[in-house]
């Protein structure tokens, strides 16, 4: 019931990805039952989809964009979130995914799924496009106030990640800073970065906010404050570009036989900037699989989402997560 | 003697501003005289710059862009920066113009102009462009840990700056942060918040990172550890569409036929994201107009640093900040 879409785009999605999977997994589709079954019934029209591999788990609630993630979880205990949450932690699920209400989701995930040993803060990743390989940028909004222990963690659980999901090893890690040498930062980052240097995790120093997009390292960490203005700000790049070459086509007939020629290579550019493709963001440090997708979820997002939960299940993600951070528990 | 490619691209930009401003102002350039009258002597060939509107002033030292800018204040006496910031004390200059050591002419000009009465914590605003109206992003990197009250006092240096510089009257005023919600924000922002709710700005709340190329607002404050993560993320978006774009051109020929088409286009668009065409950022909240510029920068924006020097003294920016801080005093 999660996102701006829904039913639609959730149910549209898990099908696309039922019918790609071949049974490869079995899918919960928690909502209200009536409105996911009108749904499925609209969608999987002349092609049904095998009755084996899903099953629909009535939540008589909708927690909405607009709710207050913990008032919500407190009033509307048989919420979409709630209940699949629940399936996930009673075992009957290896995995949860949703594009609702992303403080709803993380709360949940974090009470009822609880923190793997030596986290203190669970944390969300971002994958951004590179001029090199994509990197995660850790943490993307979830911790705003960060002490430099929060920032240690995200470095480790984000090696994790990019090892094991995308078959990295070893991962560069660059704390985002104000300049390169180990004598710039604020104070939460100058301490960080003592225990970063201290650390067997493949530390490459302080990264600026240039070295982000030219693929300097593997992972980047800040808090989530500057992650979540900087991930933002990102994304509403091509809007700008697209207004100014507006412009430019506006100028002269040349211009605007130019500028058509051209839209469709901006457009394949632009594209790499659009998180929809990626499909939503892990929620590392929980002790389960939880994935929070973006309000407006696309199918083709919300399939993907459920391709990376999977993914993140047989890659043993947490475990990996919990080994490494015994190495550094005191 | 600062920046990349001195003494050339500042005496160049120079001697094009003397040319343009026809003796609208009196220039000293500041250095190792031999090498500034050579450098003049070799620009200025064949149409001679009049010797009314200008003066060589020796100073035997140079700090460079590797000096530590404290340590070199103080063993490097007799450096442009020091004499030029000296002279400008002294009333002989009304403002002063460098492409040096950025942290050099900040302390140079906090310690010998002195704060203007009531602020804390002078600072660096850069202008960028938006969809709209360019905006000031105020603080661009000068401080990075603040208290509440230093985002106040550069929201107070930001309004004065932009009404008196872009004529934009009761310019509006937005807190950086990650929600819309008066609530969302990190400690520190959450107290600036309160502050500047009280206070008689044009304070248009919160904005997110989005809303910055999408000119929401014409003040946009932040620390200086978001600024300066934020300005060099957002140069290094052209170099990140060029190599995405040639990416595009190597697929096909008809592809690569479009790229060159749209080449001037592109360049046209990334153009704006060009500080090097605006010239240089004001150090605002020190008793004294001190213009501080790339160290790359090239001749015109040396030319443009002169000139926004001469706009400031002209629009009295520093009695304006004086008179609405006055306000403020308790």
């Amino acid at each position: 019931m999660g996102g701006d879409f829904a039913p639609h785009n959730v149910v549209a999605g898990a099908v696309d990805a039922l019918r790609e999977s071949h049974g490869r997994f079995f899918l919960y589709l928690v909502g209200i039952q009536k409105r996911v079954q009108e749904e499925l019934a609209k969608i999987s029209q002349g092609a049904k989809v095998d009755s084996d591999i899903y099953a629909v788990i009535n939540a008589s609630e909708v927690i909405d964009m607009h709710d207050a993630p913990n008032a919500a979880l407190k009033t509307k205990k048989d919420s979409s979130i709630a209940v699949g949450i629940k399936l996930h932690k009673e075992g009957k699920a290896d995995g949860f995914v949703s594009a609702g209400n992303t403080g709803a989701v993380l709360s949940a995930s974090t009470l009822t799924l609880g923190r793997i040993n030596g986290i203190g803060r669970p944390t969300i990743g971002a994958l951004i496009p590179t001029a090199a390989s994509p990197c995660l940028l850790v943490d993307a909004g979830t911790n705003v106030d960060c002490r430099p222990r929060h920032l240690f963690e995200f470095a480790v659980m984000g090696s994790v990640y990019v090892s094991a999901m995308l078959g990295k090893e070893n991962p560069s890690i660059g704390l985002l800073s104000i300049g390169e040498e180990e004598s710039k930062g604020n104070e939460v980052s100058l301490e960080a970065f003592a225990m970063l240097k201290k650390s067997n995790l493949n530390f490459a120093g302080n990264v600026e906010g240039r070295d982000i997009l030219a693929g300097k390292v593997d992972v980047v960490v800040c808090d989530g404050f500057v992650g979540n203005i900087l991930l933002k700000f990102g994304e509403s790049v091509p809007a700008f570009f697209k207004s100014k070459f507006k412009g430019f086509a506006a100028k002269s007939f040349v211009n605007r036989i130019v500028a058509l020629l051209a839209r469709n290579g901006m457009r394949s550019v632009m594209r790499e900037l659009d998180y929809q493709e990626h499909g939503g963001v892990p929620l590392l440090g929980v002790n389960g699989v939880s994935i929070i997708g973006h309000g407006g979820s696309t199918p083709k997002a919300i399939k993907n989402m459920i391709y990376r939960a999977e993914e993140m299940v047989a890659r043993k993600v947490n475990a990996r997560i919990q080994q490494a951070m015994l190495r550094y528990a005191r």
